[in-house]
């Protein structure tokens, strides 16, 4: 019988002989530490050490990509940095069913250690345990689908602007406006909460009763993603305001609140649950610090999240398209066997990158959020949201942009405001 | 009346006009977005728009620290990248009272502005209507002083090691050796919680057994920092097993729990709460992103946590003397008229830096935690206990360290084998 083991995947930069340095690794994220202690035993290490996988050398730089780390001993003074993948397993029972002593093995005090001048965590393994422990997304893609009732298509969404100072009727008649155009999906900025001059109870009565009452009209009810971000024992009364008021989702500043605020609220919420992923920049812009997005999404479907943050095809922010796409169909690849996950686009969107978007993710299954692209359209609103409801025809029928855009106005205004790509 | 405001000081580097990304910046994290918005008026940015408050030009650089930034149109092949620290004012009232609100504000959406090749948050002001929101912590240096009985000196601790794999028993056996050597403080390692070959309760039981009795014998109650971090509810309940058990403290992996979990657990803990900053280096080591210890230290200490790693001098990692130094005194630097903070000296420490950090520091108010410097000592842990207290009264006289080593076996055995530097 082999004992549960979960890997974590590195990207590491070294001055050392990486395959010596992977040991470090595995042990200071287990049984080990700096200096030799006495109950470090065979059969301690045979039941706790994490174990070196696999070192794969990957190419050399003259130059240290992070500062502050420290050559061997007898290193000439210009020594050569070899990057390498390291794959790292550890034993499940040494974190038992705890997805934060987890997040502290596979990414705690392993970014600083001194040999390196580079450490990157990229991918990362689960322990089937932690099934019965998380029982993950409640609502996913296919909750989402039910509560908006949109199937066949992306769902299209947008988002309140400006960000912050609109008072709760200001925001609602906005909403009134967007409900009208067509949209399947709002959301609070991230910046707005519960502000003394939009407390949530206010803004929750004045968006709902929009909301709720264009569904009793259309029979289509749109969902609005309250940001419920706060300490946690207003993220939960919160849940319930937007409960009660008949609301279909809340949203969570992921990183700001944490994980185990996340996990609660998740628990708690009979609601689908729309992580927001700001401060991710931080965690991952260099590319040899940090983390991958592939490692970092892990963390918040194991925690029950349902909708997921991308980007954005050419977005307003620095991450590459194949980066975007590649995050994306990560949220959508199971995990554990389930956890599925809405992947959210957003920055920058207009109708331009719809075709694009479901070419390169090739499903349908993503929420495409465009701000301007809805807002600035020449049409207003209702012109904004037809424009990717025609993108979306286009691309399904395989018809190129500009050829289907010559006989559909609301798509043809579109390119020509934003531009084509 | 002036409306209250909080600051953010960034780092940051770009090829644009830095006061221009300065505005973009303030911009993009309250009212602003990248393209104008029917709603935000001239009244509503009176009210909640931040506000450039300085900009102050550094050093340039003809290459960008960060991959993917993108140069003003028109800009020449090779520009050139500036460098400066820019300071954003934010109103208070659109963070309301909320602290994870405001991380998302002043640490969110930022580091991946297209235009910046590098940002980093190196200090924050807060609100003084925090105040009353968050109490901060309940016992800092002085509750800890009380609960521990050592006043007139720095506190010394440990670490149980190894960090994983000891059963309960084998870990009440070591706390029964370190008890009898004197230290004043012990923690678990932050990769233990509760796994199922130590579930915490049985941890507790075992640990406590054996500190109780030592302090009904003599009148000393060594503090243990039981590390519980974990999903929130599981957190609460092992602190009450703590607390039942006559424990005087609780550790908590203040990133991978995050700070909705933190703060939850400060507001109900009736202990000290030890805050451990694994996988710190994920959002520091790289000097033009992520954030700097100063900034980062406040949101822990708002959220109510008594003891903060800061690492030691001399490290095995690659922090700077200078900064951790910087570090600790931030932690005694009253914030909000208040916080105090217990700053925890850790990783490779021995008697050797004991002097150095006293006078660095220029206060007694310190826990100083030494592993090996302690347990692999020639005497035993009590020769490692008194070689740190051996060292302190050297540090406390003005006597140089190696003329006491020539009266004082522990620390001479010390210098002799950790070195005297």
């Amino acid at each position: 019988m082999t004992a549960e083991r979960f890997e974590a995947t590195y990207l590491i930069e070294t001055a050392h002989e990486p395959a010596q340095i992977a040991e470090v690794m595995a042990g200071e994220q287990s049984s080990g530490t700096f200096v030799a202690v006495p109950g470090e035993t065979e059969e301690l290490r045979a039941l706790h050490a994490g174990r070196v996988e696999r070192v794969t050398l990957l190419d050399e730089t003259p130059a240290p990509s992070l500062p502050g780390s420290r050559p061997p001993k007898g290193a000439s003074a210009s020594p050569c940095y070899r990057r390498a993948e390291v794959v790292i397993s550890f034993p499940a029972l040494n974190v038992g069913s705890s997805l934060s002593q987890l997040m502290t093995t596979v990414a705690g005090n392993l970014f600083e250690l001194a040999p390196l001048s580079g450490l990157r965590m990229v991918d990362l393994t689960l322990p089937e345990s932690f099934v019965e422990d998380y029982p993950g997304p409640q609502f996913g893609v296919e909750g989402t689908r039910k509560l908006t009732g949109v199937y066949d298509r992306p769902l299209f969404g947008t988002i309140i602007k400006p960000s912050v100072g609109l008072s709760p009727a200001q925001t609602a008649e906005l909403v009134a406006e967007l409900v009208e155009a067509g949209v399947d999906f709002i959301k609070d900025d991230e910046l707005i909460a519960s502000p003394a001059y939009s407390p949530i109870e206010e803004r929750v009565a004045a968006v709902m009763a929009v909301i709720n009452a264009h569904a009793e009209r259309t029979g289509k009810k749109v969902m609005y993603a309250f940001n419920i971000s706060d300490d946690l024992d207003r993220m939960l009364r919160h849940h319930d305001t937007v409960l009660k008021a008949g609301g279909t989702c809340v949203m969570v500043n992921l990183i700001s609140v944490g994980l185990a605020g996340v996990i609660q609220l998740c628990r708690y919420s009979q609601l689908p649950v729309h992580g927001h992923r700001n401060g991710w920049g931080g965690l991952s812009r260099h590319p040899l610090l940090g983390m991958d997005y592939r490692a970092f999404q892990k963390f918040w479907r194991v925690a029950g999240v349902d909708h997921l943050h991308v980007n954005g095809l050419r977005n307003k922010f620095v991450e590459s398209d194949e980066s975007v796409i590649a995050s994306a169909r990560e949220c959508l690849t199971p995990l554990l066997g389930g956890y599925t996950v809405m992947p959210v686009f957003s920055s920058g969107q207009t109708a331009a990158q719809v075709p694009d978007t479901y070419t390169a993710l090739g499903s349908k299954d993503f929420l495409f959020m465009a701000g301007g692209g809805i807002m600035a359209h020449p049409g207003g609103p209702a012109g904004g949201v037809a424009s990717l409801r025609e993108a979306w025809e286009a691309a399904a029928s395989g018809i190129e942009l500009g050829e289907y855009a010559a006989t559909h106005t609301a798509l043809g205004q579109a390119l020509e405001k934003f531009g084509k790509a």
